[in-house]
This record gives structure tokens, sequence and C-alpha cells, in this order.
């Protein structure tokens, strides 16, 4: 598979730079390590390299989710990676899934989860603010994943108008305004992921799905440590993320299973 | 959608301990808060609860890939699932994807691959260990993901015999024995992740990584912190693994991108 | 200089683990390795070894604070050496220190505190349950630091009798009780410490010594991973305490100080 | 206890910003909140604050061993609060106690450790570069600690001159070098530390520990977060130092316990 004009790759310098760009006849790239005629990728493999004005050659990639997702312009914090990950696994998004995201923000869990469910399934995502949604569209654009993302001006206070979904994903300041809607959206033994970076945020949440009849409510964390690896010298690096959020997990019980908890 | 005979299911106790079971007539399940008679879970949609003998309401659920992961009868030390989310995020799997594997090992991470390029694409894990292999299939089996996942008894070191597939995954005490026959099998830009719980395992690896052609190594760790979340004693849990492995990415360049690392 | 019958030493077993005993003459001491003739440690140097009935060596050593507090009998959960030793050094505790502790508990924390302001200074500790004084007596007594410790039989609550003192160290259930009366014992400037398992208890601790007028308020917790350093095999151990507490610091300020916070 | 011409203090802005500045008649201070008269300190109490030029209070506190330590002139990378907390606290520096340290750096640690044995012992610190040592001495003596420090401009390689001190050590890029002149100058049962960045390091330090004959080798990683403590908004803070180092302890045994191991 060669690469050809409209392709959306990432080119990596080799001091490990990455650029998400889209490869066109006669454009160029201007990077630190010199300039890119990205006409000279047309044509190449993934995994060869072009070279720039001032001999550097950059590794021809595709990009992966992650890098889709980091590549977003940002109006808002987004979810990372780690995060994003994690939440994927725990509540089993895959294909063919019909997912509710509130708020969308700047799209980068969006497109997270819209790389997973495709082909078949579908992102409901929901933004309160036009600007933020317009500017989310446009980053799932750039990932080519609009087919699978339904974006709507909302608030999840108003309730969503999908029912029987598999997941609801609330990364919001008031989670728990996000809890009722997100239970009459959601399948029986659905699952619902919320993430917030304080403590009372948490609390709360898990108080709210406890009472609004989710069951198996769980918290976690994940510190992520990057390590340096050069031979004989290993050692974890300082760029260390100090905190970004704790994740909360549960599955939608039915009426009889409230009073349990 | 009801339950019916021959599904499996999960079973939450009220003390949040789960069983995944199969539902079958006249079966029953003994557990730490009761019996519980598996005939009256048919008919039942999930959420729903049914009694046991000492009349503890139990949740009927879905299991999730994480609880297919978990609940695999175990030979090896099994990825976690914090690791295998992370996996599957970073080397990018999803529907469709074709996936090496070495080794299976109990095959919990192979259920989680499964999951994720179901239903269109495949896994082809190695094994050396017969009684192992038979194992692992026996859980994958159980999980319901066998179509996905073809089985082979053999050694990374005598090379894999598929081509241009999109990810390489080792698991393996000496990974660096798997990377040439991983780089041969994978399509050019490919992603292959590896982990080990040693820093001599990292440091090795990545040196043959680089050696190999692979370009963009990264090495990262993932802390899980599990919380208590009871109103007004929120807390870290004290029960957290301290170490699980550690985790290392790349992608596969050609021969030209060799020389710049 | 040579080990004399009286003295507290701590025994090494071969396979690394410790036992804190007094030697005596015509004692010995049964251990999982053979029985040890205490006897044959006197006249021996520290460093040296004596030999169990089973031809096992075991090291002569002195044992060192760490040791000491570890080895308490506990009547309740100890502070762990790693916070303790952030205590001591924040808070500044060293020779000549005045210290009010309260609550005793076990007297873990009280040998730690005591150790460090011998020869000249004191630490003043409170505890409301007698059985609990008893037993820390006890512990801080076989440390051999009885002479730097008064204890109290009391509540911190109702005030705590000495004044001037340089540091205050509250380890209760509810530390804000604690806080007007380490107030008013402090000298201006002096520092305050405080251990809880929980981020409510945090907000509330903060709080507090907000309105009561200490300044420069501050909360960390440490995380402490153990390795295992085999040659050619270093890795982070599973060994791994995943919580013990925050620990809040703060600085006595006087009442125009109070209104900048 | 007022404050008089000559003291050591710090001050507090209200934006929770500290400086270490010495009081002298007449002298100012420029702060981003105003210019302090030192004039104003004078006949103040701790705890009580002096005003800006801008009309805003700077609290008056006595510098701990922390901030002595984080506020010195750095030619090299210092030892962290944290980790110099524990070095003091497993090596069990106190009063009275003989310290050798190897190499000074910019004399953070040598700061720690004289506080500590202060008023009756001493700190026999080496450091190979005149430059250093003497960036080193200015850093002590601002600290109010000089008469517990011996400067040695020597490298640990050969030897060193003390001997039957209580605890060694070291901060070197090669602690190896280090280790048979410890041993050499160490008590029988003395204690020894040693920081290092790398997984390297502390593979090869930990087996010429062993073969030097020193026991009970450990090797542990603090890991710090910082927490935000307002109302209502508890979270761990981004700003959390990824690494620092890795720091092993081990106890000298004598030629017999060598064989142990």
């Amino acid at each position: 598979m060669k690469i050809k004009s409209g392709d959306i790759i990432l080119l990596l310098s080799p001091d490990n730079k990455s650029f998400m760009i889209m490869v066109e006849e006669g454009r160029s790239f201007s990077s630190h390590m010199g300039i890119l005629d990205l006409s000279s990728a047309i044509g190449k493999r993934l995994g060869e390299t072009i070279v720039s004005s001032l001999g550097n050659h950059f590794v021809l990639l595709n990009p992966t989710v992650e890098q889709k997702m980091m590549k977003v312009r940002r109006t808002t914090q987004i979810v990372y990676p780690k995060d994003a990950a994690l939440i994927l696994f725990k509540t089993d998004v895959k294909a063919g899934a019909k997912i509710i995201e509130s708020a969308t923000g700047s799209g980068a869990l969006t497109i997270a989860l819209a790389n997973s469910v495709a082909p078949s399934g579908k992102v409901y995502t929901y933004e309160r603010k036009e600007q933020f949604m317009n500017n989310a569209r446009d980053n799932v654009r750039r990932a080519g994943l609009c087919e699978y993302v339904e974006f709507n001006c909302g608030d999840a206070r108003d309730g969503f108008k999908e029912r029987e979904v598999d997941v609801a994903i609330l990364d919001l300041p008031s989670p728990w305004y996000g809890i009722p809607a997100s239970y009459e959206a959601l399948v029986p033994g659905g699952r619902i992921a919320s993430i917030s970076p304080t403590y009372n945020q948490v609390e709360r949440t898990a108080e709210v799905l406890r009472e609004t009849g989710f069951v198996r409510i769980e918290t976690v964390e994940l510190i992520m440590r990057n390590y340096q690896v050069k031979k004989g010298k290993i050692r974890p690096d300082n760029r260390t993320v100090g905190h970004t959020g704790f994740l909360t997990f549960a599955f939608k019980g039915t009426g009889d299973s409230v009073s349990l908890k």
C-alpha cells in the first residue's frame, strides 16, 4: 500500500518528534529540522523516509489513535491516552458499540471512541458550547472518523435522546448531573465511566451512582511513568504528569438491585 | 434481550464479588452467600437479580472483556487489565486487525486481543508448551472468542508464518528472540509491544529493537491505585499491586530508517 | 566496643530476617533457622556473627531507630518509617527539641521522636486510653528511650499543659480537635504535622489549621517502592504498601497573619 | 525571643512563596509583592508579620532544615528533601554521630547532616572539585552550620582519613569506587547509604556492597505527591517530580559475614 495524496500520515523526525499532516502534491512542511516537500512522500511505503532540506530523514508512519488524540486542537483539557485506554477497556468499547459521551470538549476521547466502535457502531456526543463542538467536529474530521460520530449541542442535564446504548461516558465538572440521563439511555447491564480531577467530585459521583441504581462501582487512578532507556543508563523520566484524573466505573442495575447497596 | 440457557453471565454478589458462569437449566451454583438455582436466571434481563438460598440478591451482568481475562484458569502469570488496556490502545488494535502474539501463556491477553479484532480480524498466537496452549484454548473458548484466534504450537525464535500483520505482541522471558520474527511478519509502519518485569529485559529489548530497524521506541509503566469511596472516608486502598511489568512500544521502520537511530 | 549482657541488638539471619533481642547470659533464642545461644554474642563486636544450632550464621547489629519502631508491640496502626522520616525532617526535630505528640498509640513514632531529641530534648506524649499508654511505655522502654519521653494520659481536646514547644504532632482520627491546643502550646513559628488516611480528614484539618492561625499549610503523600536487586534481574517489588497516610504540615503564625489566608 | 540583626529568617509572602534572608539594620529586600525594609523585622517575634511597600504582610519564620537545603546556591543537582529525610532516618543520623559524605556537591545534604549531628557530632565531607567545595562551604556557612562540618578536597577512590565513623553517604556517579573506602572508615555495624538515578548504578552498587562485606542491602525509591487542598477541590497536584533517585542502604558486616551473601 503506497502513500497517496490526501492521506493523513505521521512524520517522525530523527530526534523522535512527530507531526501529523496531510500529504498533498506541491505542499511543503517546515520543521525544526528543515523543510519537507510532501510530494516526495507520494508513492512511498509506510516505514520509509523522506529527506528534509537540511538532509534529515523523516520516517513516514500511519498515525495511531493515540497520535490522533494528542494532535487535536485544544479548547479544553483533554483526556490523556493512559486514561482513555482504561476507559475503553473497562467499559468494553468495541466494533458495533453504541456510546454516549458528555461532554465532547476538544473531541480527543471522541476520536478514541469512534476509532473503536468503527465500522458498525456509533458515538453520540453532547456538548453545550457550540464553539467547542465545532472545534471538536473539525478535530474528528481531521482524524478521518466523522462518520462514526453524531454531534449534539446539548447539556447532560436535559437528558439524552438515545436509548439502549452500551456505554455512557461522563467528562463533566458536575458528573452527577449526567447520571440520571445516562441511566435512562443505557441498556440494562450497560457500563458507565466518569472522569474527574478531584476527590470531592468522586465522592459525590459514587454516591449518586449508587442512589440511581448503578452497581459494582469502582474508582481507580493510573499513574504513568515514562522511562529513559539508554544502554547503561536506564531510569524513570523526570517528565511525569503528576495527576490527570480519577476514573469511576459502574454497571447499570435494575430497580430491584438498587436496594442492595 | 433475555437471558437464555447457554449464556455466559457475570453474577454479582451483594458484597461486590463476581462469578462468571454459564446459565443452564437445572444447574446450581454454590457461593459464599448461598446456593443459586441458575434456571431462575433464564428469561431475566441483564441488570435484574436472582435470589440465593440464603435470601441474597445477585445481579445478572454481561461479563466485560476485563472479567473474561481475569477469570481464566492460570498456568502462568497473566497480563493485568491496566497493561492490556494500554497495549491495545498504543498498538491501535481494533476491528479487522491482524495480530501476532507470543507467547500465549494462559490466554488472558489473547482474549483481550480477540475481543477487539472481532468480527473481521484475527489473532495468531504462538505457545511453545502444548499444555499451556491447551489450557489457553479452553480459556478462549469459555470466553466465546475462539473463532478469532488461531493457536500455533511454536517458538518465536523459529519465526512466524504470517506476513503483513498490523501488530506483534511479545510476552516472553527473552523478548529479543522474538524481535526479528516480528519485524519480518509486520507490515511497514506496524506496531510492536513487549511486556517484561525487569529493567535488564527492557534494556536489551530496546537495544535489539533499535538494531532491528524499529523506530519511536518508548518504555512506560502504569501504576494503578484503587480507591475506597465511602462517603466521608475516601482514601487510596491498601491493596495495590506493586509492580506488574514495563511496556515497550515501537514502530517498524524500513531499511533506510535504521541508520537514523 | 564489645557486646555485653543487657545490650539490645539486632540479629540478622542469612535470609535477611531480623530480630531485636536483649543479650543475656544463658538465654537462648529460637529462630526459623535454628536455636541461638545468646551467651555466644557476649564479647563479640557488631558486624560479627554467631552460629545457630543448625549451623547458620547470624550477624550482630545495632538496631537503628527504624528497627526499634518496627519491632514495637502493636495495639494500633503504627506510623510507617517513610512517613516518620518525613515528619522528623519537615518539622526539623533534632537534639534539644521539645515536642508534643497526640496520640501515643503504640509508641512507634514516639520512639523516633525520642531518638532525635536526645540527649537534651523531650517528647510530651498524650494518650487517652491507659491500656495503649502502658503498652507504648513498654515499647519505648525496650527501645531504651524512656528518659526522653513524658507520658500523659489525656485527650488533645482538653489541651496540653506544655508551652513554648517547638513541634506538635497529631495522629488522631479527628485531628482538628487537637489543633487549638497545639496552637496554644507551640512557640511562635513552631511547626505542626498531622497524619491521616482519608482525604476528608485532610480537607477539614487544612481548613481548621488556616482558621486557627497556621500558615504555609502543605499536604503531601509518600509512595515507597521497594526494589529486588539481583544481578541481571532488577525490578520493583510486588510487596508495596498501597497507602499509609497523608501528611499535612504548617507553621504557627500570630494573630496578625491569620487574616492573610 | 525577639529577632535581631544578623538572624537568618524565612520571609513568607501572602501567596506562600518563601525567601531566606539575613536581617540587617538598614537593609531592604525586593520581592514580587513589594519592597521590605528588613529593619522593621528587628524586635519582632517569629510568626509576626512585616509590611511591604505595596501593603502586603510577610510572615517572619525560622527556616527549617528543609528550607536551608532548598535555598543553597546550586552548582550540581541536589538531594531532594524526601530523599534526605529517608537517608537521615534509615542510617539513624542523630546528635553526636560521625558521618562521612562523598561527594559534597552543592552541600544541600551536608546541611541536613550537620543539622542532625549538632551539637556534638561531625560531618566529614569530601569533594574533588575545589570550586564545588567552595560553593558548598558558603552554603553551609549561610545555613549557620559550619562548625559541624569538615571540608576535604578529595576523591572517594583515594580513601577517607577518618576511622570508626557511624555512617557513610555516597552521592557519586560511580558509587562503587567509594565503597571500599567507606568500609574501612565505618565502625562495625555502621550504616551506608548511596543515592543514584539509574538502575544500572543500583545494580553495580548492590553487587560491590555485597562483595565488600556489607549486609542487609536494601534499595527503595520514594515518590512524593503534593496535594492541592482547597475546600471542595482536593486533588493531587500536577507539579510532581517524576524521579530523583534510588536509595540503597546497607550495614557493615565483618569478614565472617561476607560468605553468607
